[in-house]
């Protein structure tokens, strides 16, 4: 939710017109974060104060970035042709968490008229209220609804209200920051400090690419905490000595002055096209760029900090972010699951011996296996993904489990134990729900293991231990490979922990087989794609969608109306089938479209029974069924056929033809799939 | 769900006009156990049969009740005045689970066209595509779609094969139960047994209530099990010879005949108008009256089995099953609730002392106490009751607490230890469901507490102790006054579970308190009924509802939606504010209305923020707050305001006003509030 882009080039000559199309491009890629409203800040030396540094121009916008962008090349005051040797602009788009969409309380926010002071940010301000009461207390006015617009007045409060002369941009930062309470990824850019930017995040993801031509002076950039500032001169120039050595590059021979470029962002993907060095700040990190130098400060050390934060390579590449042939990112995601599927089993999943060995875990395993119960633990669709493995793990470890929905299990302080295993499942690593229940089970020494999709994302680095996923980048809002390969990696999981059982060997090498069968089953519910989106054609009027199931696929059920939410606005709802008669079973009428996930497992008859029950009241349902049932047939208004996996598999196969539906019942009804209103890819509020 | 009621006079003058009014009061009693369609039986004496005994005739007709009595009234054929000195009729109510509701599939279900054999049924035989195989291959044709209909056939197929002449129609029916699987409570009459009657039971409840104007043989009526019967004639004899004494009153001085009244029915409201004193069948137990003897049959006796089912004399009294001045019962027992919480706290809660003392569990405390672990199963509202108490039942008894839906627990065959406590919670103490899964958990050797509002049911007879909801009984199908029953007892549990802990006495007092002051506050709550009804009226148009909230609310948004579900069948759901981000917020725009639970408690600024994403995208919330909470008057659209209680309480008084809300809003759609389309009250099928 909410997409930071910041980019600051440094005796590197580029055109202003280059610039707002490196910033409009990055707010491109980080669209699904938030497309309620965009902007960027740019110096502007046209006016009369060209002399002192010239001053901030905002541009913003309602709605998507396109609308920005062609603000943006409409505007005739700013030279497009004009070089600019060193620069810093940022960016934002918005998804609206305080305050309507409009242009005011649209992103960057500033500190007064003259824009002295511009922030981008994502997150929530919790205490907001607290800072805007004292600000107005000392004559600041507020023009927006947002709690971000507390961030750059503030920081004039400090500026203006400084002790001495030459404060630092980095110092000023630091202080505000001590009064935030909430999440935030936030970046500064300032009138008084031309040329200059700092962030800082807590809560909320942010890194930082790097790209020079030559050589950079160093891997590690070194962490400056304030202690070595205890003694007011010597303390300060040595910190800066330290940092001016930073990410400065080698000169190359012939030329006399260093030239780097920073790009600021919220996730990788606005990035990559430019680097792939980047550098993931760690919560209550500030970064500073001063004269082309990049240093990180912190306020305090503790004990096992590292010194200082390493430069990564990243793997990804550029066209595992675009779209392709697809019309939509959700749809490339979809019809890439044989493939996301397979990246999850590589390298773990030995089917000649039927043994799986999950690299991330294996040093914990001993410790896991003590553990008197599993809890897993995540949001939307990754706690989806926890309900329909929960079975099948109850089984191959033979331990309870509980599936838990990070808010409520925040919410209600639920009891965790020492000898307690938590999962904390999040396509991001950066759901912030998810993150504060991490942080909760390591205080009261759980083990702890992450489930994430991203290499370097907060809850990746702060577990125990982990699974990376390997579905490659998710753009679509609406998660859908994420989603299976989570539940492949559940799967994994059951089968680690029981490989030494000889009670268990029959069902494990079932399971195993299922699991090598899958990619190419899954290319069979792919090619149903044609009558999934002939019968979207019926659907796709409706207001109401009921999904029923029970047993492994209420997961199914749970997953796919989500789906359906999300991306149509269809009022959809999962429903557990053995729950019907108390209730649900009110809705059905001959108008009313439901869906029957009715497969052949141990549940049935159970469900045959569920569709009486439905056909009774004229219900017309559409049922989900494995190929050639002709029970269900024979009950059904329609059928979608799949073929039959193992039971604790179904899941996988049941669930695509329901992403299929959502799509088409979206592409129908009008909407951007990539885009549903409202919502944002990796949620980094509470 | 379907509703048996049956009438046996015995050498008890009465004309045919009483027996039909008797059977007619009967079944409206039951109504709200289903009310799809409804049939009679009776002894026909117009016809050319009539030197023979006559004939058995249906009426059988779709819709209510009252359509059935109209044509009953309106028939010529039989005479109204005609005295019967012995008679047997069986009635039904019927909740479609197999075929559409309609007079063919309308109870009773008969084996031929001369009715030599006809069957009432409340439950599902999941085997009657097998038995259906078998009898259509013997040549009986099938004139129904219902899973009934085998009952009456199969028992005419062992009729026509029978060894013996003189066969017994209890062995008939004893060798025709042990070939049908499912749950069933069933009634049979039969051609060729005039005057008698058989019932039996599996999963599906049925008692037998007994009238005779003079004293009673016994109160005790032994158990003949088929042991008796090894040796061939003797055992048969002394089986019979027992047999004969039962039941039968002593002779009032000068009369020469013992007479005697029976009633079938499938719970007591329909029974207690002629009679208090009861028997309640036990699973697998055969009824049968034969010349107006009342024997039990049973085919083995295990160890521990009872030698004699006892008759108990019932306390409900016939007023508390009377609508009274309301116009619904539901709208009776939502108005009930400042006395039904006194009526669950009383006797149990010392507020002088603070202390708490369950006397059904008081028994079991230490065993209790040694757990490692509560589960609380139930269905529809009984699990939302759980999922409300979850939270503080954490905090009271520092265990882990897992509430599963009974159908999903039992499909996902949940591992149990015997070091587990599992709570079951049902309101009629016969949901099928739930039953089960205590049988499940017996097995693997948990402490099993029942919690329910029905002295003498199946789940109250099973679990090692339980407590006794004592909120009177409840008519109307969408239960309410047994909601806060429930939810009261889970807290008195905990509270129980607490008593020895110092450091938890401040809380304890804190909650005692709360519950002293709850009855006034609901009387306070009740009094917002006209601005509830207001509230209605701008609603009930709509298709959609959501409800929002997290914390202790998230239960009160479940039911709340449950409610508005089951009564108005508009599609409402309950949402936990927490995942409001995750997708449901795409659902949001001016149209959509949301009720969200924010009152006064520690996720208060959590739920704050929830209105603040609906406001910002142009979402206008109706908010049920804590009083005078000018907060949330400032961001709602309407308000809806309850008095301030400690906050695990406040979920009783929040869930009212949403009780309230669905009754206004079913009225308003021209809904009758006790008779849901689809529903019945008490699911005792799977």
């Amino acid at each position: 939710m909410c997409g930071i882009f910041a980019y600051l080039n440094y005796n590197v000559t580029c055109t202003r017109r280059t610039v707002f199309q490196i910033l409009v491009r990055g707010l491109q890629r980080l669209e699904y974060r938030g497309y309620d409203s965009a902007g960027i800040a740019v110096d502007d030396d046209s006016g009369e104060d060209h002399k002192n540094g010239g001053c901030i121009c905002l541009f913003r916008n309602r709605g998507k970035v396109k609308a920005l962008a062609d603000k943006l090349y409409e505007q005739t005051f700013l030279d497009f042709d004009k070089e600019l040797e060193i620069h810093f602009g940022i960016a934002h788009t918005r998804w609206a968490t305080h305050g309507v969409p409009n242009e005011v309380n649209s992103h960057p926010q500033s500190s007064d008229k003259n824009n002295e002071f511009v922030v981008v940010h994502n997150g929530i301000i919790t205490n907001y209220k607290d800072l805007k009461k004292f600000l107005e207390s000392k004559d600041y006015v507020f023009e927006s609804e947002t709690d971000t617009e507390v961030i750059p007045k503030l920081t004039k409060y400090m500026y203006d209200n400084r002790e001495s002369e030459d404060v630092r941009f980095s110092t000023l930062v630091e202080r505000v920051v001590q009064h935030l309470e909430g999440a935030f990824a936030v970046v500064f850019k300032s009138l008084h400090f031309p040329g200059d930017a700092v962030a800082a995040r807590r809560g909320s993801p942010l890194l930082i690419g790097v790209y020079s031509k030559c050589q950079l002076s160093t891997d590690q950039i070194p962490i400056l905490y304030q202690k070595y500032k205890n003694n007011k001169n010597g303390g300060a120039s040595k910190a800066h000595q330290i940092e001016t050595e930073n990410l400065k590059c080698l000169h190359p021979p012939g030329e006399e002055k260093s030239s780097v470029e920073f790009y600021f962002a919220s996730d990788a993907s606005a990035i990559i096209e430019h680097t792939n060095k980047v550098i993931f700040l760690e919560d209550d990190d500030i970064a500073a760029v001063a004269d082309g130098c990049l240093s990180i400060h912190r306020i305090e050390r503790s004990v096992g900090d590292l010194a200082s934060r390493a430069i990564h390579t990243l793997q990804i590449e550029l066209h595992q972010i675009m779209k392709g042939n697809f019309s939509a990112f959700m749809q490339k995601e979809i019809f890439e699951q044989p493939e996301s599927v397979v990246n999850t089993l590589r390298g773990r999943v030995n089917f000649e011996t039927s043994t799986v060995m999950l690299g991330g875990l294996k040093d914990h395993l001993k410790e896991i296996k003590r553990c008197r119960r599993l809890l897993l633990i995540g949001c939307g669709t990754s706690y989806h993904a926890a309900v329909a493995t929960r079975q099948v793990l109850e089984e191959l470890t033979e331990l309870p489990v509980m599936v838990e929905l990070a808010s409520d299990f925040l919410d209600r302080s639920t009891p965790v134990f020492r000898d307690d295993v938590c999962f904390f499942i999040s396509q991001s690593g950066e759901t912030a729900d998810t993150l504060m229940a991490l942080r909760y089970c390591k205080d009261r020494g759980a083990l702890t293991i992450g489930i994430t999709n991203t290499v370097g994302s907060s809850i990746s680095r702060e577990t125990d231990c982990g699974i990376h996923i390997n579905a490659g980048p998710e753009i679509g809002v609406a998660s859908t490979k994420a989603y299976t390969s989570q539940f492949v990696s559940l799967i994994m999981f059951g089968l680690m922990m029981s490989q030494d059982r000889i009670s268990m060997q029959k069902r494990r090498k079932e399971i195993i087989a299922g699991l090598q069968t899958l990619p190419d089953q899954i290319k069979e519910v792919l090619s149903l794609d044609k009558k999934v989106q002939l019968l979207a054609r019926e659907l796709f009027q409706h207001k109401s969608l009921l999904v029923m199931g029970r047993g492994y696929h209420y997961a199914t059920c749970l997953e796919g109306a989500l789906k359906i939410k999300e991306i149509t606005y269809m009022h959809s709802e999962g429903i557990l089938a053995g729950e019907l008669k108390h209730g649900p079973l009110a809705l059905i009428d001959t108008q009313m479209p439901v869906i029957m996930v009715v497969v052949r497992d141990p549940s049935y008859t159970k469900c045959q029974n569920a569709v009486q029950q439905i056909t009774a009241r004229q219900g017309r349902p559409i049922i989900l069924c494995t190929k050639n049932d002709e029970e269900s047939r024979k009950l059904a208004y329609k059928t979608i056929e799949i073929p039959h996996s193992v039971d604790c598999l179904q899941g996988i196969l049941s669930v695509i033809p329901l992403q299929l539906l959502s799509f088409h019942l979206a592409v129908l009804r009008g909407y951007d799939v990539d885009f549903p209103r409202n919502l944002a890819k990796s949620v980094t509020v509470e």
